[in-house]
């Protein structure tokens, strides 16, 4: 019952995030090994489609919350918007303020939904004290055959 | 017959990597929603598994060779080495010569088997005079729950 619940929370947000001219099914999840990630089924990758690193630098003070935050929009994001192929955070061992993210988008409309977002707007408003440096960096894939999936377990 | 003989190739290759402690049955390859991506089985992450991201500066006229390289090198590994868990290389839109690739390792040992191995070393050897700058910066992911898989199509 729980998870038909969260089933179904996961298509309302998913319907939410579609435009018009969107036509996947996302009363649909993603599947892994037969298993549900929990996760909407995914738009696929476009030409328009972005690949970025952004790299962040946070105030120390604030690093527990700032990634608390960060976590927080991640696993939203990647379970509720069809157009957010990937977003997985790093942070540097030898210093935890340095993040970087792999966001991937499967479109400009994608990105686009994805900023006007609650979620992110969210992160956005909540954290903007804490961040110290911010770089988009966006980027080209050096071999277009090797792909990268990210999962929400 | 063509899969078949790729598919005793991979195996063969993946053998070689393996090392007497590791018991899984490398005649099996990964495969995606019921298709054979061509690659080994993957090892699980262990704890002292490595999460890096490699930050390479090219010689601006050796930048075409030098992806050529990149590209069978990450091929060859994420094919044949059951402990390359990930090697997703980016180049950076407004300057192609600054490269950075996420590279994941089951293990310690895995890192070893791989930096050993004949194809790391044809790539490290033939483009030594081709790199300005190489950073390797081992980073922590910020969530457990968010994990990535990489596949070569």
């Amino acid at each position: 019952m729980k998870r038909t619940i969260a089933g179904m929370a996961f298509s309302l947000a998913c319907l939410m995030n579609l435009s018009e001219a969107q036509t996947i099914n996302h009363d649909k999840v993603e599947m892994e090994n037969g298993k549900n990630t929990g996760m909407c089924v995914k738009l696929p990758m476009q030409p328009d489609g972005i690949v970025r690193l952004s790299k962040i630098e946070v105030h120390a003070e604030y690093l527990e919350e700032y990634v608390k935050y960060a976590i927080e929009v991640g696993e939203i994001s990647l379970r509720t918007e069809p157009g957010v192929l990937t977003m997985y955070a790093v942070a540097e061992k030898d210093n935890a303020c340095r993040i970087t993210i792999l966001e991937t988008y499967a479109s400009q409309k994608a990105y686009k939904s994805h900023i006007a977002s609650a979620h992110f707007q969210k992160y956005k408003q909540e954290t903007l004290h804490m961040v110290k440096a911010l770089v988009l960096s966006d980027q080209t894939p050096l071999n277009p055959s090797n792909s990268i999936t990210n999962i929400i377990k």
